[in-house]
């Protein structure tokens, strides 16, 4: 049954990659898209409130902040280093008026896992009181296992939902996408206990091609692969989410295409497929 | 701390791609190395019991062949194929001397995981009897997560040992090989709980590298990746696994090698790091 309504979808910024975030607003904003996912990238050189309200102008809702983390690190300078950079995302995210910031939490490789899970926990805690005097939220995300070596030690919604419990606070919660997730034998228990837990602050939707031929840039757009979206969202809403549908996709593929004629693609897709 | 002895060291024949079996025989045996993985590639044209008895002369163990599983599919005429195909591999293995046959279980692109998984516990069930009937045992292996689209629903060591479970047979057990494992944050455990259930058969080693630039074919040589080789290790034994440590590497890059230099260095690699 296709979704005839667009009121949750969201994009982020880098699913339309070669759009400066002024263009990628405005062309969102025409085609019916109701929420925005901004990349810090696309903030570089701009004021970032005035950037803020300009999205919203558009009749934009700002969902979320890409990226922090990466926290964990071989000496403490650099982990102090990490621990600034989520600071200055955290006032980011304020200042563009984004409710939280998704982090993708780091690893180190040959550094033990559970060395690298400490120190996002460690890392977290660090930037908690600049939350707590914001009001902005961090959503960790956890990532397929394919990325524990460099990229997260965190790659399973179980671990998140662990992290959670452990850190008690309500200003830390969960990013789920389904490209990281899908597999998951437990990932229908785990996002009811994330709903349980009110952790489920995000939604991430995408697909998984086959053959998949690189590991960061080729994704799918929502119905080129194998991913049970329909399913998964049903899981999520069950917890009573009504957040938004927030189409991230990386692909070299798409990105080379026409960016007007994908975002009709886009449209279409998340119609037929989330 | 140096392995000093070489007696649990494996090498699969893929490892050494270019080689015949032949070839592989006597090369592995000069080098020292006890044991040896046949693929079946390796074994057209052959006889297979001539070849078995080929391989002991050189004063090698047959430690197992690989592969056989594939069982979903979308028609019964796809998975009646699959199942004949296994009772051959079965057949091969215990023509050849082999004790058990490794399974890549195998998944159906879009076809859910579940129904994937049901699907490989019946396959299973239905070759069996050519198990008890030879003495040749299956040994299911956990895929990583980034083959769950199109080679295994089996993805986690925790799955394979609920399979074994649900099987009940004497013939069933599990295949360990880090490369797909060693991110779980549950292994430690569950390779404990494979120990309980004494369905510890094979135990495979390699290491994962920092980029991993194909998902199939660049698998590192132990010591070139961020794989806790000791650790897993460790925990293999604390079971009381006494048998081989099997090293099988697909990598375009080494295949390209001299492959005589290649073999000194993976027994180099497997004193250094396994």
């Amino acid at each position: 049954m296709p979704n005839a309504s667009l009121d949750n979808l969201c994009i982020h910024t880098i699913t339309t990659k070669p759009w400066s975030i002024e263009t990628a607003a405005a062309k969102f904003a025409r085609a019916g898209v109701k929420g925005i996912t901004v990349w810090r990238d696309t903030l570089a050189g701009r004021d970032i409130a005035q950037t803020g309200r300009l999205l919203r102008d558009h009749g934009l809702s700002v969902v979320s902040l890409c990226r922090g983390g990466f926290f964990p690190a071989a000496t403490v300078a650099d982990r102090a280093k990490a621990v600034d950079d989520n600071r200055k995302a955290i006032a980011e995210a304020h200042a563009l008026g984004a409710p939280h910031v998704v982090l993708v939490c780091g690893a180190v490789p040959g550094q033990p896992l559970t060395e690298s899970r400490k120190q996002i926990l460690d890392g977290i805690a660090a930037v908690l009181p600049d939350c707590q005097a914001s009001g902005v939220k961090l959503a960790i995300e956890p990532l397929h296992p394919m990325y524990a070596d460099a990229r997260s030690a965190v790659n399973t919604l179980g671990q998140a939902n662990d992290m959670v419990q452990a850190l008690r606070s309500p200003h830390v919660g969960v990013a789920v996408d389904v490209y990281h997730l899908w597999w998951d034998p437990a990932l229908e228990q785990e996002i009811a206990r994330c709903g349980r837990l009110k952790a489920l602050l995000a939604y991430h939707v995408c697909d998984w091609r086959t053959p998949t031929i690189d590991f960061l840039n080729d994704r799918g757009l929502m119905g080129e692969g194998c991913i049970p979206l329909r399913q998964i969202r049903a899981w999520v809403e069950a917890t009573g989410f009504r957040g938004f549908n927030e189409v991230e996709v990386f692909s070299t593929r798409l990105w080379a295409m026409d960016q007007d004629e994908y975002l009709m693609k886009i449209v279409q897709a998340y119609r037929d497929h989330v």
